[in-house]
């Protein structure tokens, strides 16, 4: 288990799905930051459920307490622990599954490492766990943003349904104007209609979700093994149901020419040093270059589907796994936020590692930037 | 910079493409190892340059010494310290990007993070680095090989040409029968041609590799962050040109229903829970669920191209770059074992963290495996 | 600001002293250990204040509730979340110190590096902290009993009153029979008077804890950095007012001679290799060599005393510090536990990260021991 | 095994006594400092046996290459190689004790962990290892330089001669004047005399070493577990022959009443907050507060003596085992350099994490200092 991540903005997340609370303790938030409570109230509250009839109907509040860290209003350096407390639990929903392995679920693999599991609502394996990272991730979004850096994510496909433009031509504005997430508002409308048909069969489906960071100057990111986007995708690919990751020119860029495809720099008129594409997503050799960075992350539908399913008891015995509980059909809506928290979290530790690499820089080389 | 990777099997790579050396230290690997020092000079012979002429003419041997942690054929569990001398370096080669940024190269990033650059090759951010690598790796591969784990990765693209066959309808004995290390000798035969012709237009195209990894029991893995797929991301991402990932089902996985997606378990006739399909990847909830863990790695056209190019030079003068030095036009034939290497350190890291986290396992419960 | 401690068994604490609560989250805790609420519950009341006169007066009840990792009473693999309500703040008694830095506490250096700090209390800085530390520690204990380890500390030294004699001549069960917690009960007696007097002249007195623990298999400890003795050196620096650590012969080996230091080896009657002194302190080359490990603490006279002081304010005016609050006149007879807390957690990462080194040992190997 | 120390600035050491080569990797040295291999060879001449007739008389050059990191004369911000070849090795010295455990050294406890050793020269558990923490501790020493830090140590005692002075009495400039390495050239004749008299006789014996650190500001080191002291404490005792530490007042301070103890503040001429006395060894809370750092480090009598010894062998037979091989009789004049090296080690990474601890502080906060 390792429910920690970051290497000077350090996270620990806690918590069950069932349990009494989740919560995260964040060690290495710089002090002085103002913490700003409403903000992260909005951030959980964009990841919460019950935000329309295509997300799960579990009621939770998704309050939560600082219980320390916070003094006069901001940050002191010192360990913040913010917690959740569950309210909704209906643990009884799931006395069923203490026995059986859902497909595609982490009971299987849990019984096997840890020799027993919490079954209730998936106990830690539930994305209920996510919470805990929109909140550290909404402090890491205040740090970043005194430094100019925002991150927006949206939703880019829905099934087959894909929206089929570069961030460059959306407004994204637009994006949380409507329950999907998705700045384009007639494939918004067309996602949604598909996600509740989708639910109405008692079925799920998978999606992508988009983010695009601007702001970010040249020089975050610390090559070798911890490139910015070899930790963007593991920040990615650690959230609950995703199978994919790519940045800038991903997986199409492989049918490239390598003319075709190369950043080509110049000189703006402001004197800095820009490229003309980007197919580059804002990094090269791991370190960002000054132009935005841009990702994808693909969703799995969700394992949990209102229909009857084969499988085996924790005595290797065939049975039947019937859906029950309260789940999302696809999660990509209520997931944007999360991806923008874990890019947040990844974003913030780099510009921390990057202030210590700094040391000793001279004023010529500073003045380069 | 972090050239250190892993939590108890750690390496730390060092050296510049045109340095004295590059090398790594691993340091946790377990006492009493064969150190079998054929098997890794096999692996570095698999990565060296030269080995047809659709890969760099840069001729290095990579063959490697053994500075510390073997004694008496056998690994002490003390660091592991191996060198690779560089001996064909032709820096002459580089004197004119000492002032110039190559497009879609690390020049100006590091320069922007750093204040200066070792330009001779590379420096730092060559691929030579990854010698060091597979190095490393083959040694996890050793250890694994000891449980029964074995990786095999293969070439499944290269521009648009595509293998659209699932790794379990390939023979992967024969990835290595061509230098393309595609395992179907006609496609192999196609993806040398264009490689070829794209090389004589002084052009580069990306490429696709795909990894199947068998034997691995079910329980490694580290939820929440450090999960098994999550870790793959990271170390895959790590590796120069590699622009995606994805695993099990992946991308593709996104327009599936969750009743077509999900993997039914059933018993089979050894009593070993099993799953009928495997969208899962051989992962799930981010712990290996026994069965077979594939993924794929999207590598762009490398960024050397021998055409000539705009950019700026470090005063953000505009100049021409033209192409010089020795170059792949396709990476992914000489990154099959850099890919492989990666898995190797992944998996062995989880092997030994799984070891540690059954501690106080009762009898009862290790059956359960 | 670094709150987290250990590889494996990782802890991160937080929390101010006056703030709403102080917890604990346990990232790694092996799953299937029985969770004994009533044994950690005992081990905070060793530490909690208000035992006796000689301890501070603040009345803290220091019940905890574990908000997650523990299901159906067992650990579960998954982070132990354990939060301690502060109840019986007085912050007002601290109103006076907001602007002034009382000698020898942490109050200017938290102002200088952080820009500002929590004065209720003592905020972070307090030792109130170490509380946390107990609660997993007690965990810690649980697991490593299971192993046959026990841990026990005891009070060696108030001030200039020396107890001079090795542990091997002390019955340890004593300790917990006085306020002290010395095991010599004629010394306990003077050194509860001596405290006592200190105490009502608004003074305090430092004083020193022995530590012995038994139990230990040869094979823990992680040389070259992270030897056993220097993870217990640096757990131990880390608790609030200590000044030193030695182990084994310690200063007082350094006059010794190595003919009559060191510790010759012999067979016992069942076989096991011993040593016939322990000089090493159970220690040989950072490893655990089977015998008893044992070792001292220093700590400082508590900074808080009820008498005026010379300091400056944070303008830097000179201003006289009043002695307020309620504090220990002397720390070690509390600290007790805390020393075995911070033992524990050592001592159960290490046994941990041994478990990962023995992945491939042969049969032969093991049975060496 | 952990071989590597740090966060920001890691170094991995590796190599065996015997082997071709010991070294180490620098991750994490920041870019643009000039690389003085003269100073480092200088500082590594300082511990380098062979230097009087009361040190070893193994006869190596310890010249050191630099494999990487290092371009025109200045770090790149890339891991910076070095190592040390092994030249007079006299491996046959060492072909009696490949059976047997010599008393109070590592040979059982490495045997008992790993199930073998390189017991030439005591393998990996060899001081040896410390010359590649000094060749690292060199480059952090001139990363400190350029900040103003200035790291001094000396031999204050040896067996029962005891320098009584505290370091403010002491010229030290002197210390390298003789080959004691004792800035009081009466003590240091005295020491040579008993160290030389105690070599003549086969025998060994301790010494203490105490360090100075002047031109730190306030505001270095990381609260709760990193403390400061904490992790300066750690570095030494993983020096090998190292039985304790104290920083300031230390085993001595325990005798002190608070008020006696208590260091005031005041404000100096040039507004700097100060303290009139420095009983806290220039730390409070784990944070450096601007005075002097000073420790002490107590060395054990080494374990190899011109001596027989009753031992057992790897079968657990009584055997004698007779001194042999070329070793120090005394530890401490050696160990100066090294006691610098780690504490530079120490500082260097305390420096980085601080800068990245100031992220977000406004001027006004800055000026506090």
């Amino acid at each position: 288990m390792s429910s920690t991540y970051g290497t000077l903005f350090k996270i620990s997340t806690f918590g069950e799905s069932h349990g009494p609370a989740i919560g995260v303790v964040i060690d290495g938030c710089p002090a002085g930051l103002t913490f700003d409570t409403e903000f992260i109230q909005h951030e959980l509250d964009r990841r919460k459920p019950g935000q329309s009839r295509i997300t799960t109907q579990r009621r939770e509040a998704d309050e939560f307490d600082v219980l320390s860290g916070v003094f006069d209003g901001q940050t002191q350096g010192t360990p913040i622990a913010l917690i959740i407390r569950n309210t909704d639990q209906r643990s009884k929903d799931y006395g069923h599954i203490a026995q059986q392995f859902r497909p595609s679920h982490a009971d299987y693999t849990y019984q096997a490492k840890y020799g027993s599991r919490d079954y209730r609502g998936g106990g830690r394996s539930s994305a209920r766990e996510t919470a805990a990272r929109v909140a550290a991730g909404a402090v890491a979004k205040l740090l970043l943003a005194q430094h100019g850096v925002q991150i927006r994510a949206y939703v880019s496909q829905v099934g087959a349904l894909k929206l089929d433009k570069p961030y460059t031509e959306l407004n994204l504005n637009l994006t949380e104007e409507n329950p999907v997430r998705c700045p384009d508002s007639d494939m918004a409308g067309q996602m949604f209609q598909y996600i509740d048909e989708t639910r109405k069969r008692g079925d799920s489906i998978g999606g992508v979700i988009d983010c695009v960071i601007t702001g970010v100057p040249a020089g975050w990111g610390e090559p070798v093994f911890d490139k910015l986007h070899a930790e963007l995708g593991k920040a990615m690919l650690s959230i609950n149901a995703v199978k994919g990751f790519e940045y800038g020119s991903g997986f199409a860029g492989v049918e490239l020419y390598g003319s075709q495809h190369n950043d080509e720099f110049y000189t703006d008129e402001t004197g800095k040093v820009r490229t003309r594409t980007n197919h580059s997503g804002g990094i090269q050799g791991g370190i960002s270059n000054g132009e935005a960075i841009y990702f994808r992350t693909a969703f799995k539908p969700v394992a949990t589907i209102m229909q009857d399913q084969d499988s085996v008891d924790v005595d290797g015995q065939p049975v039947t796994v019937s859906g029950k509980g309260r789940h999302d059909p696809c999660v990509v809506p209520r997931a944007v936020p999360i991806v923008e928290a874990m890019a947040a979290l990844v974003l913030v530790d780099m510009m921390l590692r990057n202030e210590a690499a700094q040391v000793g820089r001279t004023t010529k080389q500073a003045e380069f930037l």
